[in-house]
């Protein structure tokens, strides 16, 4: 039975498959030490369109430095969704001699053309690995199970891959016997961890006779992680399974590791769990994991709405801005500090134009704009019920409307039940392709709606200062990209009164506007 | 079958038992809505020696105020080695009408005594939970074993307690009939997570047929901590175990308790997993894991020696202080700033005076000391040979002779290959009953052997600044402990030739010293 550690290549999708030069040496000097047959280090990749780091392309350099620090047989992956076969001798020429194994990820809906790739891999002279994905789905992928055969003469090793980390130890056994029936290719399993069953999948996975299994440090990798190396590694030990384990190298290996992981936060955690549980795909998890704006609250209710199938808690009415009174002019707040900052002012604006409109697109400052003569629209978009409630006390009745994004809405619905006569859906939101369930965009839809001519925005600061984090900067992009799409097809005025780095909102001071009307 | 969670209890290991109010009313107000029966909210206690906060005694208004915010069944616990029959009726009639069971955590070796003070608190009335502790060595437990069944009449649970975090779903199969074989009371389970195994043990023990199993919130609990409770219920809703689990409300206690563990970081690491899978006790781990002198590596070392048996890697032969040079004046280097802000005037101080022998308590400052005629120790306590190697580059020679702790080290030995030739250890330590491992104390104690009659210190600063740390703290209590000891018992002044918090230390100043001598 042999190890595979694929902490580089599965880690790399914290790292955008960029790792600091000590901590990959490190990471080499310390597996030498340690009864690991392979280690993957990463991918070999024909251009994409986006940054990826070294560990994405593993360019000869790389390849040359890793085989020169490391005693183990080096492995990379290829992405069978993005390579044929007649990319094989560009991509894997350079990895003669330093690489011995080339495993592919592989849908099985795509099998059959695998296949060919894998041919063609193996024709270079590697050893070649099928690492097929979503074993938790298999059962109902007829015509990939009734192809595993053919992977006789082609693959070393047969891969079951738990892509979500919702399988059990009785599914590891059905799955292994199933692939058994069919080929007598050497089976390999590669857990997740969503449900903290990575070890007791893989040790059932060896106990049904497995050749081969994966892990990673710490169990870096994408979502909730993988198999932690150190715990598989002790498991094995103090089962006798492996002699003579040295702590040292691996406590040395460990450690850097773990100081990242406390910045990047890999492990599972309550949405992880609810997609492991119901086979939900965690990248998209993931994603709304780090966007600020929805609260895990939101994300667990969009999730398992998605598992139960259904599309949303309930569809409300859509507010017919027909019915409704217009205005002129809005004045937009954000979840940024100058709207706090600078209220007293724009309350003051707000009191001499009276037939102005409120639209909170974060509820975050809204206690600061109470008791006002104005009309108020609240966006409630995922967890923004709950902060309503919270700014407001304890649902209190507010004087306003709250507008949802439109129905089915994938990060669900969530009104505070003092305020369910007044929340109201957009029918739809038709300025932009993306982002449309964004509180931004929604507000801007409303805008438009109620007629308004000219748009004032206040709270959109745009982070300014040294520590602008990745979600911020993530946010501050998607709502540059809905002020040019609401722009080039809407006619409506984008002015910021209070100071803004938004190229797309033009400039002005709320102090200069307050006596001019 | 039912579930307990017992977060407040278990969770106040890392907090000492103390909660935040808002915390507290959140964690009530949010399993009013989750499927769990029974919540254990703290310990009732006789008075301790040391703070112990709140949820340890859970006096009256504790008892009250949980009882108002809840509409579960509310459990206490007993320590039973703390707890005697005599003193039920002080301890339990305030429990009356607020708590519906009080559960007892017992050492199979005391189980004899623990049915006498269970047969108390049957009498007053409550249900009855026998939490009997270290399942994984039940199976030596003979005259335990054979006492089973007098439980019957009495329990109303009767749990196997994974102490270690150690057993696999064979275990819990295993004990479980053992138990079931000896009685017809109801059975639970609660699982650590050391090994990552509290889901499968606690799903395998569900499977058997135990009534009851226990979690807490993020797995908080002591060291690598608990079964997760929103894993649990996550896992037996997507099973069909639990219907209609309301994923806000389990969000909603998540959150803060998520918060906390950044801080506290409860969760397994490679300590706990070693620990766990050779059933050795995880106090001892954790209280070595909050030192923060001792690395992980060292724990490792020391753990996976007393694993197997075994006192040390190696015996030392011993310094025979006769044979070497004795020395009137030593400078001792602690890890302190003030070892490198003012090496320059101490490097002139021992030019001055090359018959002051150094001797480095802590490795980490020693680069900043190096070229000097005068003789040097190095302390090699638990890691600091790792560290010793780092700061000479790789295995370079030093000038001077590395003592170690006496053997038996429980911190095991390392010593860099190059330097073997000039390890010794110390033959024992004689002027403290506390701490004789530590880095202070092996160099106060080489001090003496050396014939010191004045150690001038610097590097001991104490820590100044507003952000002192608990083991910053522990630290500096350790050394004042030390040296408080050693004067008493020898005759030696003790002088900071730098500035220094320790009160134990006289002060001079390095720089009125440089040009007297």
């Amino acid at each position: 039975m042999k190890l595979l550690d694929c902490t580089l290549r599965d880690g790399g999708y914290y790292t955008n498959w960029d790792f600091d030069p000590d901590l990959v040496q490190n990471y080499f000097e310390s597996f030498n030490k340690l009864p690991i047959e392979y280690l993957e280090i990463g991918y070999r990749s024909n251009p994409m369109n986006s940054y990826l780091g070294e560990y994405f392309y593993c360019p000869p350099h790389v390849l040359e430095k890793c085989k020169e620090s490391s005693n183990k047989k080096l492995v990379i992956i290829l992405n069978e969704k993005d390579v044929r076969a007649e990319h094989v001798p560009q991509l894997l020429t350079p990895c003669k001699g330093y690489i011995d194994m080339v495993r592919i990820a592989i849908d099985p809906k795509n099998f059959k053309r695998a296949l060919l790739l894998a041919e063609a891999v193996k024709k270079e002279g590697f050893q070649v690995g099928f690492n097929v994905m979503y074993m938790s789905n298999w059962a109902d992928e007829k015509e990939f199970l009734a192809q595993i055969k053919n992977v006789d003469g082609i693959a070393d090793y047969f891969y079951m891959v738990d892509s979500f980390g919702g399988v059990y130890p009785e599914d590891v056994r059905n799955t292994f016997n199933i692939v058994r029936d069919q080929t007598d290719v050497e089976i390999g399993f590669h857990g997740h961890n969503n449900l903290q069953m990575a070890l007791i999948n893989t040790l059932t996975a060896i106990e049904c006779g497995v050749s081969i299994v994966d892990a990673t440090v710490t169990g870096m990798g994408r979502g909730a992680g993988n198999l932690s190396t150190e715990l598989l590694l002790t498991t094995l030990n103090s089962k006798g399974l492996i002699k003579d384990l040295d702590f040292n190298a691996l406590s040395k290996v460990v450690d850097p590791f773990s100081e990242m992981q406390a910045e990047y936060g890999w492990g599972t955690n309550l949405p992880y769990m609810v997609s492991g549980a119901h086979s939900l795909p965690q990248k998209q998890v993931m994603e709304w994991v780090t966007k600020r704006y929805y609260s895990l609250n939101s994300i667990i209710r969009a999730l398992s709405n998605q598992s139960r199938g259904i599309k949303d808690n309930k569809e409300l009415k859509a507010l017919d801005f027909n019915e409704v009174e217009k205005y002129p002019e809005a004045i937009l707040i954000g979840g940024g500090p100058n709207a706090v900052v600078h209220a007293k002012g724009i309350k003051e604006f707000l009191l001499k134009n009276p037939n102005m409109v409120i639209i909170h697109a974060s509820s975050k400052n809204a206690r600061s704009y109470e008791n006002l003569p104005n009309e108020q629209y609240f966006c409630l978009v995922g967890n923004e019920g709950h902060r309503l409630e919270q700014v407001f006390n304890y649902n209190k009745k507010i004087n306003g409307k709250c507008i949802l994004p439109p129905y089915p809405r994938k990060m669900g619905t969530y009104i505070p039940s003092a305020l369910t006569d007044c929340a109201y859906e957009l029918k739809n939101v038709d300025f932009t392709d993306k982002f449309e369930d964004s509180h931004t965009a929604i507000a801007l839809q409303t805008a438009f709606e109620l007629g308004v001519e000219t748009i004032y925005f206040t709270g959109y600061d745009g982070y300014e200062g040294d520590a602008i984090d990745k979600k911020e900067q993530e946010l501050f992009l998607e709502n540059e990209y809905l002020f040019k799409n609401f722009k080039v097809k809407k006619p409506v005025s984008l002015v910021s009164i209070t100071s803004s780095l938004y190229e797309g909102l033009e400039e002005d001071s709320v102090y200069s506007k307050i006596e001019r009307k």
